[in-house]
């Protein structure tokens, strides 16, 4: 289990790529997930890629990655709302990126606020897929 | 010049690594220019890497940028003051990368609004030097 | 499917007329669905009436109410604190109309915000039940 | 006098499909006052509709209302500055149902505050000119 | 002119008395105009009492009193709202008291802001119809 | 003692018509209380007079002033600080009138908030020593 | 009616010049509407010349002057309260040039937000009668 | 089950003792259920403990207790952001009692806001898991 | 000194049980100095019980209670106005444990926030004089 | 040097009609001041017309104003966020005009607040180019 | 008393020096007094030196001082609160220096704000004992 | 180097006693240098003395200054807007003295914020030039 990164995904993310792709592009959670296989085993790494829309769900998550070689978070919507996540983030002492596909701070003022950033060694946003792969390299660069 | 990635820093970066290494590190921006010059020949192309203390002068070296693949700016406090220079990256149509080498959502409350974030394609923070080769990385990769 | 009218509700909309019949009166919930049943078969149309106590499970239902008619929604307290449902509701296209039993205006200033009203194309409330049948009228009526 | 509903349209309802028809269409507050007349009298009731640009009017006829059978009210521009309407419509015993064309959730902030919510029964909004229909089978229906 | 109180009166105060008496009391606005015509003549003035629920007719009644005695207004919901009166009130060199028949601070938070405060002599309230009578006290003894 | 109004005076209350006479007046509490003592007996009630600077001390006294026919008070700054002063007015029943020499409304806003206006029955402000004289005529016309 | 230019002016604006000439100056609105006329005249323009202290009447006005070659306003303590007012502006498609005389950013805060300045296409303020001829030479520049 | 007192507890509760036991100690909450069961038997009651990080399944057993004796309470971060679980104990009729282990108010300012404590009988917080025997002292006292 | 638990009472208190005992209940503080008296002698422990209106003398007092086993302290008002009173409780190092009858959480917002709470280890309130008898056992157990 | 308006441009507006023309215009700086020096020319004279990106310099050339006739001054985005240009121009006695091209009060809301216009004669804005002139004509009608 | 520098000291500075030497350091509110004795001798001026906790004392020595050659006060925790210590010291005509031992702008945001700082001709802080000693040049080379 | 106080002085000090002398003063920017100079001789050291208008100069200086002996700087408008200065003394080792000529408490909102302060030693205002020896004083005072 340790020679694993855990990538956990929010409310909605699984709609991606499904709906509207004039809009929102034709990349699927599914793509999203292979390109951080690939990454990941590059590096040596599994990964335990996850998408939910339940908060506890997400917070049951965040404690069953205590062993990975860490976390990547797009916590979407609950990123702004949930303490309940800040508090199980706190509880890690593995590294953790918080990744979003579009730029929250080009978008409403409620999008602005993070409860998870408090607690990331860093944060990327607003480049899409490629966050993700950007993001276990700034895991493995780490380590 | 349209072979030239720009990187920008501002005020106080000139400092990094030189005081207080036992607290700061001893990365220098010499050694990050290094990262970001080696970075960028990987893909065939240039840098030009620049820091200031003078918020106009970073108004014009970004007027200057406009012929760039990209613009990677680590504004440093200004970041968070300058309208002039949320103003002046507005004229560009090139991507933009906003890097800050700490994780300014785990700061001072005033360091959580940037004015240049609503005009950047996409933001990395928190990871320190390598953060601006990610930058490079997000460049190429969207070209 | 796409002869259906959705309608989901929200957390302790279970409770209905089933404690302190004299303060909140003896209309249940499922009273409410007989009533909204019948209103909607006026119409040949089908009903899915759904309760829940969990916002994911409210995020899950919207997902699939995709392809209905129209969406009814009395989100209760979530009304006021889910971005997740706000962005299931931002990913349909169906017209939604916003129910609520009592004013929630005239109630605490935490239930004056909904996350829930920019996206939908009428809110309805303070009407007790008979809410919920006009906003059947007003989605046939739509068509 | 009993047997009527009073309904009061506010400042620039008069407007109302007189300019940009392609923007909002074409259905004037004379057609809105047509569709009123023909859900009342279904229910055996006149109506009594009144439109003026005026805050003092609209006061005034706020307090000639006492002894309708409810008062149907879009106070428009008012609805969100005027104290002297809330303290009018304090002084009814009548319902008071609070009607708007457009959805004012999805619009400028300052149309999200109402002086007249917290004194009304129900309020409907975002449902055009079936919003007046549908207050008057609220009004009748809870007779 | 110069030998006369004016005495002007805003919305809804037409209605005092008529409605509700077990609640509001049964003094009504005639009441209160003949404990002011009493209260004047005993200091060898007359009254110009009048009442409004229009804002520019207060504005218009204001700018009439300049050459009054002194000025009594209860501007009743316009209090909170109307820059017109506060500007109308600056025009004027007389003593102005502002009164309410009730604890305006005991009341909602949008009735603790007067714009008419900052103009006035003084201001009365909370003591009803009394109110007047000691407003005259004040401006008659101020002579 | 049921034959007796209080009359309690805040802090800086004593220096009043002492110091700078050209610009506050050269009228003392002393006269103030002459004038508050006359005005009483025409009413055949005595007077309790008292002035401190200390918040304790006028908590003290709201306490002991529960068996007065009512309570005058002007709390200087402790109107807009006390809490302590705001619960021992809650505990009387008889009537209590806030009164200032100044008129509040017109001056710093950390003075346009009252801790005491809540609590009161009617409030005088900005008549000078008259309106503790108004006062009076205040609580024994309402007996 | 399509060679006229509307100026339309809000409450207060008849005293001017009226009172307290060695305060406020001795131009009368009356000597504004000749400065106006006389500019106006050398485009070959009418001017429609309006004073109102209602701000029912200035949205009547506004909507009658859909048919000029512009609108000037000087809506006075309007411009700060008047929804209605905005609502007015925003049907019309005719330029719209919002004057006042005094600098209303050096004046109270509440001065300081104008809901007519998003409709306009341009502001003057602070430059007293000349404000007016120059806001005719704005509109007819721009023909 | 009227001879039951509920206690419940919030997300990441499960944690407590199991990770970094030199900061939080290495009191579970296991140790806790003991303590609990304990002094509950004590008084002849039986307690229902249960953890879980859902919020839905917190709502769901709020509903459930409708029965015990009591309800304590300490529903972790929800405490800060469910207005579910608001509503949720709002149709309770037995005694609450909020329980915290840490003094919430030395926090950050996010956990100064309770949904849960304006519908609590009262609060025990700071005194670790000791507060929950008190607050079974607090329910059996009060029968 | 060392064998004391010093307990603190704040405005106002003195009056309890005295007036009013069908809205407060008939328990007076000397009830509640003999509930604590007796909960202490169990202990083996004194108790220093006072109640002063004035909030220097609580400074004083908390200054005095330096050697005290611990400090129970119910400031009253004072809780939510007086720095002065947090210095003085800074500089302490015996364990305090703040207690309110009512639970302040449920009344007016300036009773929310306590200067207290945040240096004391644990807060017990809504739970009247019991919540003394806690607060004793709260420090009897943490020695 | 007398005979000299200043005119003072800051920073971005060197770009203008540069880029994007289908977007901002045609209209250059270098345009600008020709019209302006045609405008100054017709009242005898001459203009002082300047631009920088830098903040001080603004300061140093406002210092050199201080002979001028008059300044005009542009300050672009230094006008919401220069504390020092405001200082520098307190130190003025001659007429200053705050001119802006487009109407900054329909933009974004930190747009809104201006550093300067407190210490303006008068405010131009929305009208391009020709706000420069209007503010000549302004600055020589008022010698 | 004309050749008199009155020295006061508020809440919780009689404890300076004498808990936690360690922390705080250990000069005493004593030697503190004799540094400014000797300081004040050096100009042939008396010192009257002046410790308390009570607000109400504060207030009647600042009205003590008034014929003093100067005040210096270091007001503790009523800085930040005490409208009380406001007023008295607004009603002194000599020179008033606040001096704080620590820097206040480097604690807590409530101890930001100074009530007295708006009347004190000068603010010494951080400085320690030694910015009373530089009040007292101050004071001296002032007259 | 190490022998020298650096003394910076921000924007607009260059103007002091040059205009308006009779209402500044005629105290210039060079007569507090040799004040500066004069009282560092006493104490044997050199200083840099230097004034800028330009906020990046101000940081270059802030950096160069890190070998002396010790800072005082009074920024002018700079303190209240210069995160950039802020982040260059947090970089210094060496005691800051942040002076300001007169008392910034007692002027506009806007400068009642300082971003040196948190970082200061000690912070000296409203004494004029005199505040600049005192700050010399306490910096030689604390070696």
């Amino acid at each position: 289990m340790s020679q694993t990164i855990t990538i956990l995904n929010g409310p909605n993310l699984n709609l991606l790529g499904q709906r509207e792709p004039d809009i929102y592009g034709i990349t699927t959670l599914a793509d999203i997930k292979d390109m951080c296989k690939s990454a990941a085993e590059k590096q040596g790494l599994n990964i335990n890629f996850v998408q939910t829309n339940h908060e506890g769900e997400l917070v049951d998550l965040v404690q069953q990655s205590a062993d990975s070689v860490g976390l990547i978070i797009n916590a979407g919507a609950y990123t702004h709302t949930s303490v309940a996540l800040h508090d199980a983030l706190k509880s890690l002492t593995i590294p953790i990126i918080e990744v979003h596909l579009s730029n929250i701070y080009a978008r409403e003022p409620f999008r602005h606020h993070s409860y998870i950033s408090p607690l990331a060694r860093g944060i990327i946003c607003g480049l899409g897929a490629q966050g993700y792969v950007l993001a276990i390299e700034a895991i493995t660069a780490g380590r």
